[in-house]
């Protein structure tokens, strides 16, 4: 094939995957190298992204440097990075921040809603944002009053189901039930690793829920029960090839946001670890 | 946060948690963990390794620390680790720390053989360490001498190609050529990388040459040309999934070794995305 054809293809494919698949600042804007955007999964839909609760003890300028690092493009904010009672003004100034560093705040969470108040806040904070998705945890009496804002808003809402301990929403399942007759853009945030924790296989929810699912933790646990910790992604126990797998199977086209929550004073090299098995299962599917 | 300054924090963080981090090691000790050893290809016989030019700013015990927390067991020290002409005594005291540290040092390399002084210093360094395989440049006129010496000295040696600009072994081919003849335990060390920038295709070469195929270096480059520079394995242009399973197939059964050369000055998380994306290409594989 004719290097021009080579690069005319390539320039096609990047654009197809909207350019998703960041790395560092100089290579991508290199951009025609071969090779330069990391292979993925074919048919694969979703991107990769950083649940920002991993830098929760680093700054933003940190946590914006390291992110480019792992060449992650996307970003959900945990409220470390931009509190839930910024000004619009502030607001602005940490988006432009993070647009300059050439990422995407896709989303906010996790966001703990326990009254009305707060599910304003949280709606206007992601309007003013530019966010797509609130990953959240609503008190079950707020979700009629969800429905409506997310028709008023056009803001998806990803419930994320914590595991053991958690009264209202331990598993995909219980969050499913409560928003099945809500409006599509309420569903899920499958954590995982709180799914594996409480004995669920997070591959069969995944797609027992695809219709909801709107965010993912992607993680791994040192065993599958309570006791199960964090540990760098290929070295617990769940099988992260097969839901990858199951990822593409069910077409899911939104985000998978790693969520490290091992290291949590030096993070980044179990982060690199996490991501860089996670491409390599991509590259291999 | 200065990078400096992380990289300070990073030793801190190391020397204070020291072995802890090791999960691979501490988890494989404990053993009861499900999942604790991460998932290898089937039929996979080699194991992944070190090649200690990666660390090659950082003393002998960042080197070991930084090389549990990535999960790797297996090492090979340049001499930057354990000096050339380092005393019998000083050789076991290095050894000792190796093994306290549960790695396994199976190889020494680069090592360069000028002439018979050089070469005869090399396999008593190697028999001292008890390394397995001296991963070495000898002059070609030497080539004879080693022949006697591996028979002597029962440690293998695998010749190190490395790309444009090397005179004399630039190439896998250029290296079988001269040992193809000669005991079996004188090979090559295939550096895909090296091999990958003279326009090489790697996945063949270790097919082709895979009877004298002794040690791997494994990286990835930005380019297939000479001015490809190392990258994060996935990020770069060499095909990682044809590669491992070419290695599979081959039945190869010696260690593949990380040789990640960018950031010299701050590594980890390079090697550890490129460790994790190995690891995830084997556990798709």
């Amino acid at each position: 094939m004719a290097k021009k054809e080579q690069t005319r293809r390539q320039f096609i494919k990047i654009a197809s995957i909207s350019a998703a698949v960041s790395l560092a600042g100089a290579r991508s804007s290199l951009g025609q190298v071969r090779g330069s955007a990391p292979r993925q999964a074919a048919k694969q839909r979703f991107k990769l992204g950083l649940a920002s609760y991993t830098l929760r003890k680093f700054n933003l300028d940190d946590t914006l440097a390291m992110t480019k690092r792992v060449g992650l493009k996307y970003v959900c904010f945990k409220d470390f990075h931009l509190a839930m009672d910024s000004t619009p003004a502030q607001i602005r100034a940490v988006v432009a921040k993070v647009k300059e560093a050439g990422l995407v705040l896709y989303g906010g969470g996790v966001i703990y809603m326990r009254n009305r108040e707060q599910m304003n806040q949280a709606f206007d904070y992601a309007k003013a944002a530019g966010m797509k998705v609130i990953v959240g945890v609503p008190i079950p009496e707020l979700l009629p009053l969800i429905d409506e804002k997310v028709k008023e808003y056009d803001i998806k809402v990803a419930i994320h189901n914590h595991g053991p301990g958690d009264k209202v929403y331990p598993t995909p399942a219980s969050v499913y039930e409560r928003v099945k007759d809500l409006d599509k853009r309420i569903g899920l945030c499958n954590d995982i690793g709180h799914t594996t924790r409480i004995g669920s296989d997070p591959v069969v929810s995944i797609e027992k829920f695809a219709d909801r699912l709107l965010d993912v933790h992607i993680k791994d646990v040192s065993e599958a029960t309570a006791k199960g910790h964090g540990v760098e992604i290929g070295r617990g126990v769940i099988d992260i090839p097969k839901f990858l797998k199951m990822l593409v199977k069910i077409k899911y086209s939104g985000i998978v946001s790693f969520e490290y929550e091992k290291d949590a004073d030096d993070p980044l090299a179990g982060l690199a670890e996490s991501v860089g098995y996670t491409r390599g299962v991509l590259a291999a599917i």
